[in-house]
């Protein structure tokens, strides 16, 4: 049941100027066939799936409206896009989502011009579009710009502060939320609430209520610009939405599924002529196909399935994946230690927090994607004692920077951040790669940094976090798999800022940080039998440095080579900075430092991504002829 | 007129515990001597005047209503805590605000148990607080945790993060909005109008009024929880405040500045047992004291002044500051490309664009303290093919990191961050150093990063951001005067990634990055002097690294030093990296990179924190002394 449906209508539409020249009535059609392609090429090459199918009707219905690419359509996250992309050239690559060299899961600028903002973080499309609709008014053009984002992501302060701006900027902007109660886990947060409030209390409007909405406020809203702030004032105090509070004119809810009510409104309010305007769209995730309308947190993102079961394809794991092992370990750390608390930014399920929030349904904190708040939350619980574990992906990490320096490091507070998704990721491509924390963190003073080297390490290494209490702590592990060693009944708190050699050798030293130590160990083996005998060791820390086992590296061998799965400016910095300040490199070392390269790596298979960056086994061994002098063998090992 | 006031009351009140045991009626002439004390102290410090003056009263009646440091105090950014710090037995070192080992001019944790959160930065208090108040809930205690923060800190999204998750986790919170219609400047965003509605509409509410909000919506609040949504869905459509919306209980708006008022509705939510409530008090920024009165701006953060006319010392500048000469340099190209535009977030007179703001009121703008949106607003302008200058300090872009790196640098969008206050900043102390922007921007895939070794270099740097358009970049410059060399008529567009040989040696190179480069050729003017003939290079990109230059100076010194002002992992690291890479440490190499230490510098004079960071020509010549094994040179020079 993977053969491709019956998709006539679909197949005369190319770009959305085809679209545009089918009568209306033909359109609930092309959504039913545009929802079936959607869901044969989502069985085939995984990927979001309930995202996709629950704006498929919304995504005919702008394209139909509105003159895109000219008028700019800005989908907030962007995994809801493959409806989309199908309408917008891309039809014939859609089997080639999420794979090397195929389609991206997102929006992306340079995929095409029917993409005018690329995404994948969440809650970024109305600054975006905000800023695109004031280049517009800059330039006397008239296009309209449309961004469409979810009730979740409106959790996300930076939704909020565009929207503030918006309210006092008044540019022409049409925001769209689409409201499927559901962001990836259930919704958190008094927003959330609040939306559930304004359909439960008004259910949807029909058509000639919205008429009526359109009727009532748009002919004030536009002819007296000086009476504004009066009508708003009067808006107020009649009860205006959260919305109109902050400067928004709010249209809604309707049901976003219904063509004939998405289209009229849609054109009245292409053809408003000024101020922001908000949409109120209620839409079903995996609407149109049963199994993922039965369990859309199942469907999010899905592995290839079977379209007339639903039964993912799921490939057995060798290992417990690293999230997994983080999650088991913390809830035994937790068992005997009842300061221990969990925060997650929406992300339950992603980093394992789901696990914990079963057994500690009180200790666990789902703040919303709200990573700033996440973190300077948790710094306000270790401020009164408790031992808050900060579960977040490090790419969504860089959104809580700031108070990572300033609520946490300069006040030395004991928050622990748990770091999924260090390194490659795969599928989800640059936009999500975890390649910066090593780089940001190891540069704030007092903290400690570590990084497992396998999953056994990981759980020694949550043991070593609960245990440090005078200071921000950190560890970072990739996706994945682990290596499949045996887990450790219990923790053990390691030496701060000590690393360990594996495998003792005399010529080259590799000195890895976090789980490329078994790449590490392969070139070691490999290294040997070219006569250069290799000592491997792991790290472990990041930030302290083990400044003693590095000069002994150093004295001892004629090659260091540093391996972390990191942007540059990292730990191999940090061991250089350390080295050149002790004189260790006064006397010559051959070292190198190995790392993520210097530019956003395309999304491919993990294994092949660690390849094409030479981050694995024979990278490391290249690297080494390289420091050798010795280009011709390294230049047959980049080559194999 | 710089004497002490006559403090009668004030001087029998070193602790709250001190205030509590005065009678209420004793309050108003308390405030009174507060606000001469605290008047009194800022003339001979300078510091932060205006904000703290508005929160007098409210602070009297905080520490009186309130068990404090048991229940919990935080202010935000907390330079409106002098009044506050005074009551909470730092009065008698209250006139070594922001001097070197005085108090800071922030709330701090290590400075009193009454300060039970730092800050400095903006819009953390609620987050803070919220996490206090979970931790007291766990532990079953029953302190109450208060927030204070101004109307301009909501328009930062951490805020309403903060906000949507006290509205869903009902813990007990009261959070204070000190309305003063000001931040540091105007306010901005349709959160500010939204207050403003609030307040003009209602005006005051009379203490009457607030009894009948406290009597009609307490008791139903309080008593069935399981009624709440329904509640809160009925206060919705009678018209509630946003807060309400928010899940808040909205008291308000009260005079902050009566203390008839203030009492006994602190009184009352003091008592109040569950859920977050959010009290609106009106005041007045620089109150009673009538030059900062008329001019809150001028009188938000001061230097010392003459309390009776109220005129400010000021030191006679002998160069234009860095900030300034950014400011008319970008005028002045905006005057010839219409397509330049500036984005600030709330630092319009801070990062000078207010004088952009005169020149070109529709090319500029001001989203409100929100760096989230305001970087990636920009990234939309650029899209669109504007040409956004994004000017914000240093310690600031932190919050907005991951719009860096999501919106902007995946996709080569030409932002332009204009990146002041880099590296030390002086009484601010270490929250608002400008410490780690070299290495977390460097980490990023085809930034171009620079700083100018002085303000003729940073024109240059300016017309070179101007011209760079197929991807970001950015420029970062120190706080304070520039060297007083002559400004260039026109910037001119510098080769990128190439560096300049300012001085030629032949045994020593000093590379320095930014503004150490006077002190670099000083170093090097001493270094001659021992026999040790020193090369000094201005490298003026970060990123791209001048690898010839880097080469060069590798190849024929015996020593190379890199000098910056900012933490390692940045500038120095760089260079470590790709020397090792390009096999110039094989043979051997002294190289040291001097940057700011691994530790949390306190406020001082910004020269005394150069020096005492070895950033100073000694500081260089000593490093060149260690590398050369010259240890007692070296040490006689640290201790010189």
């Amino acid at each position: 049941m993977t053969g491709k449906p019956d998709t006539p209508l679909l197949d005369t539409v190319d770009i959305p100027a085809d679209l545009r020249r089918l009568p209306e009535s033909a359109l609930p059609q092309l959504a039913e066939e545009l929802r079936a392609e959607m869901i044969s090429a989502v069985s085939q090459t995984g990927g979001h799936l309930g995202a996709g199918l629950g704006v498929v009707e919304l995504t005919v219905a702008l394209h139909y409206v509105f003159d895109t690419p000219r008028d700019r359509i800005i989908w907030d996250v962007g995994h809801q896009a493959y409806p989309h992309k199908i309408l917008t050239g891309r039809r014939n690559r859609i089997r080639t989502l999420r794979q090397g060299g195929g389609l991206s899961g997102f929006t992306r600028r340079a995929e095409s011009e029917y993409d005018p903002f690329g995404a994948a973080h969440s809650s970024t499309s109305i600054s975006a579009g905000l800023g695109m609709a004031v280049a517009r008014d800059l330039a006397q053009g008239d296009n309209a710009v449309v961004c469409v984002i979810g009730d979740g992501a409106m959790s996300a302060g930076m939704a909020y502060e565009a929207m503030n701006n918006a309210g006092a900027l008044r540019s022409r902007l049409i925001v769209i939320l689409n409201d499927n109660d559901m962001s990836i886990a259930p919704p958190v947060g008094a927003m959330s609430a609040y939306l559930a409030r304004l359909v439960s209390g008004r259910a949807y409007r029909t058509i000639r209520d919205v008429a009526k909405q359109l009727a009532r406020k748009l002919p004030r809203f536009f002819h007296d610009k000086a009476k504004l702030t009066e009508e708003y004032a009067r808006g107020f105090f009649t009860g205006g939405t959260l919305f109109e509070e902050l400067g928004f004119y709010y249209v809604g809810p309707i049901d976003g599924h219904n063509m004939d009510h998405l289209l009229p409104v849609l054109r009245n309010l292409r053809d408003a002529p000024d101020g922001p305007i908000l949409l109120h769209v209620v839409t079903q995730k995996g609407k149109g196909y049963a199994p993922a309308e039965a369990a859309p947190d199942k469907y999010h993102g899905v592995n290839r399935f079977d379209v007339v079961t639903g039964k993912q394809a799921k490939a057995t794991p060798n290992a417990p994946s690293y999230t997994r092992v983080f999650a088991e370990s913390l809830v035994k750390e937790a068992e005997r230690d009842e300061k221990i608390v969990a925060v997650t930014a929406a992300m339950p399920s992603g980093t394992g927090l789901d696990l914990f929030g079963q057994a500690f349904p009180n200790r666990t904190f789902d703040v919303g994607i709200a990573e700033q708040h996440a973190v300077t939350f948790a710094a306000g619980l270790a401020a009164e004692g408790y031992k808050p574990f900060c579960a977040i992906y490090s790419t969504f990490l860089q959104r809580g920077y700031d108070q990572i320096v300033h609520d946490v490091a300069i006040q030395k507070l004991p928050v622990r951040f748990a770091i999924d998704r260090a390194g490659f990721v795969g599928a989800d491509g640059p936009t999500h790669a975890g390649s910066f924390d090593t780089g940001f963190l190891a540069a704030l003073p007092g903290m400690v940094l570590m990084a497992p080297s396998d999953e056994a390490e990981l759980v020694h290494m949550i043991a070593t976090s609960v245990a440090i209490d005078d200071g921000p702590s950190a560890f970072r592990y990739p996706r994945g798999e682990g290596v499949g060693v045996d887990l450790p009944a219990r923790g053990e708190i390691l030496p701060i800022g000590r690393g360990r050699i594996i495998r003792q050798g005399s010529k080259v030293a590799i000195l890895s940080l976090g789980t490329r130590l078994a790449d590490a160990l392969k070139a070691g083996e490999e290294l040997d039998t070219y006569g250069l005998p290799a000592t491997v060791a792991d790290a472990r820390f990041a930030k302290p440095l083990d400044t003693a086992l590095i000069l002994d590296l150093a004295r001892n061998h004629e090659v260091v080579v540093t391996v972390e799965e990191g942007a540059s400016g990292g730990f191999g910095a940090q061991v250089l900075t350390f080295l050149a300040k002790a004189g260790g490199l006064d006397r010559g070392l051959k070292i190198r430092t190995i790392t993520m390269p210097d530019a956003f790596v395309e999304q491919d298979k993990p294994e092949t991504m660690i390849a094409a960056t030479g981050l694995d086994a024979r990278g490391i061994v290249a690297t080494v002829f390289e420091a050798l002098g010795r280009d011709v063998e390294a230049a047959a090992m980049r080559r194999a």
